[in-house]
């Protein structure tokens, strides 16, 4: 079997190797793809799947386009669009295919260049979100020594590409002997925290169990949890968060339970473009997903299901927007308009053979 | 096949026979209970569940003790124990197993007459909280000639004996004309919503599409229903509620689209010596639930799992209960004490065939 090491998502050998996150973790299996209409597809399914990994997906989607098409003409266009039109609520896929697809004229080698110089930017902005994030959860638990984390869907090194967004500040936590438990909710309809996070989590060594999502928020209510930690499709320019849904009822329940609420996401994630949650497109997707859990079907044959894959959480919701560049606390009055970029932080703690 | 018509829960022959719920949508099978041991499975496996139903079930257990140990010793006295240990949450079970059992002494057949009895009257209740609950919603719902209703679980005559608690109210909306859609929540771990509630939406006829728990908050946000109807397995003094786990999401999740979250419940389900939700035990039931799906693994061997089955909601996000005997408006400052019981309802519409 094929091992990608740290990276989920790769350029070998004219094509782009990946986990198929959709076998997890019943099997690591590492999937080919050489043509567009696959990586569309790939996309579509969920083998590749959390913002910014889709976005590099998208990135080395235009070098598969010039590989079939060459760099520009109609086929080369449709190629693009299919592309960026695969999923609509992240902002990454279509942001990265517009940012490398201008390059098609220089050729393959530059448009390569600039997909690899993402994926670059995702890993650096994963260590730099997980220094920040567990700064300010360390800030806002500070009656305890070690901080019981919540979290919702799969925000790990395989949505994102080495150690994710809100699973970074998890994982920054736990290296720094400050994380007490990772508390993990399933998130139907795919099950992507039963099935990616806690596996991500046993990897990590990182004390964790898993939970139904509806019984998160009574778990907030009586106080098992210290922070809430999620990730983000797209952040909109007021600040309110498209997120794999099920976030924002996460978020009434903080509400409620007066528990901090932070959305981790890159830069790249943020699109001042949008401004406010109701521009933000939300993916419906078949009712199949919803009556079967892992191909076992749920219900009454033909029951129909409303499906919607991702919610909208208001920004006078969440506590703090933490990017790879700066900690925004929107209960202080901040906005991203009002907090200026910071530096891109290395780990804390790095082992001295790494 | 045996065939029980409206009543899941019968005592036939000597014995209990009973829908066994959890082969329900695959299969519908009547399975035979003769011992008090193997009542006690039934109830904690959930092949009968919901609060009414259970409580029928106690009853009719204390039946099947006398049958094994007579009318009284140590062996009698264990048997009742252990019936009305079964399940902590609901009130039902515990007091209907001590609303018979100090009939023994009477024989068998005063027992049995007793078990009846509450069957019967569980019978009437959710005809007339059908009634009482469909008024309500029509007067809460004025803005719209049909009413779009949430709900979550089954509280459906497979759960409670006849037409339910909260479905009560949704079939009679569907009989009266005045129901556009039942959104059922699929209700994890068990699946409860998905494998029972669309069962017998479709039995009934009723428009109804199922989601998933974590899509109930998104939806009322965006205005997708019109009211939430739920079940309880104990009110409290206070009005404070236990139901299944996510209840009290939902309820938060009402509270914030102001859509209106009533609880239905009949007055065997009240418990004015419970004084509020933090005196109502919860069960927690085992990590098995979690990590797997109708017997499929969702999650890494070994991984835990938190899996509290119920919830509390607190009193001040009701909109109203509604019971068979009366409406109380929490919302307008009504009280369990201040609202004095009514009469018993019966449908308003009877086809002249019934």
């Amino acid at each position: 079997m094929q091992q990608l090491g740290d990276r989920p998502l790769d350029w070998i050998d004219g094509g782009v190797s990946m986990v198929d996150q959709t076998r997890l973790p019943d099997r690591y299996e590492v999937m080919r793809i050489e043509s567009v209409p696959d990586m569309v597809a790939a996309i579509r399914r969920l083998s590749v799947r959390g913002a910014p990994a889709i976005g590099v997906a998208g990135a080395l989607g235009v070098a598969l386009a010039i590989q079939a098409h060459g760099t520009s003409g109609p086929d080369f266009d449709r190629a693009i669009r299919s592309l960026r039109e695969a999923r609509p609520t992240a902002v990454n896929l279509a942001r990265m295919v517009d940012r490398v697809a201008p390059l098609a004229g220089q050729g393959l080698d530059q448009v390569l260049a600039e997909a690899l110089a993402i994926r670059d930017e995702e890993i650096a902005a994963s260590v730099s979100m997980g220094e920040y994030g567990a700064d300010l959860v360390t800030e806002l638990v500070s009656e305890r020594a070690t901080a019981r984390a919540m979290t919702i869907c799969n925000t790990g090194g395989l949505a994102t590409i080495e150690r994710g967004t809100a699973l970074a500040v998890i994982q920054t936590l736990h290296e720094r002997g400050t994380l007490a438990e990772a508390l993990a909710l399933e998130t139907r309809p795919l099950l992507q925290g039963a099935r990616l996070t806690a596996w991500e989590l046993a990897r990590m060594g990182a004390p964790h169990r898993l939970l139904v999502d509806s019984a998160a928020n009574f778990m907030l209510a009586r106080r098992q949890a210290d922070v809430v930690l999620t990730g983000a499709d797209r952040v909109a320019a007021n600040g309110d968060t498209a997120n794999k849904i099920g976030t924002f009822s996460l978020a009434l329940g903080a509400r409620y339970a007066g528990v901090p609420f932070i959305v981790v996401a890159p830069e790249s994630t943020v699109d001042m473009d949008t401004p406010g949650g109701d521009a933000i497109p939300i993916e419906d997707r078949d009712a199949t997903e919803v009556v079967s859990v892992r191909d076992r079907a749920t219900a009454p044959a033909n029951t129909d299901a409303a499906n919607p894959a991702f919610d909208i959480t208001p920004s006078d919701l969440i506590t703090a927007i933490v990017t790879d560049r700066r900690v925004v606390r929107l209960d202080r009055g901040d906005s991203l308009r009002s907090v200026p970029l910071g530096h891109l932080r290395r780990r804390a703690a790095e082992s001295p053979s790494q």
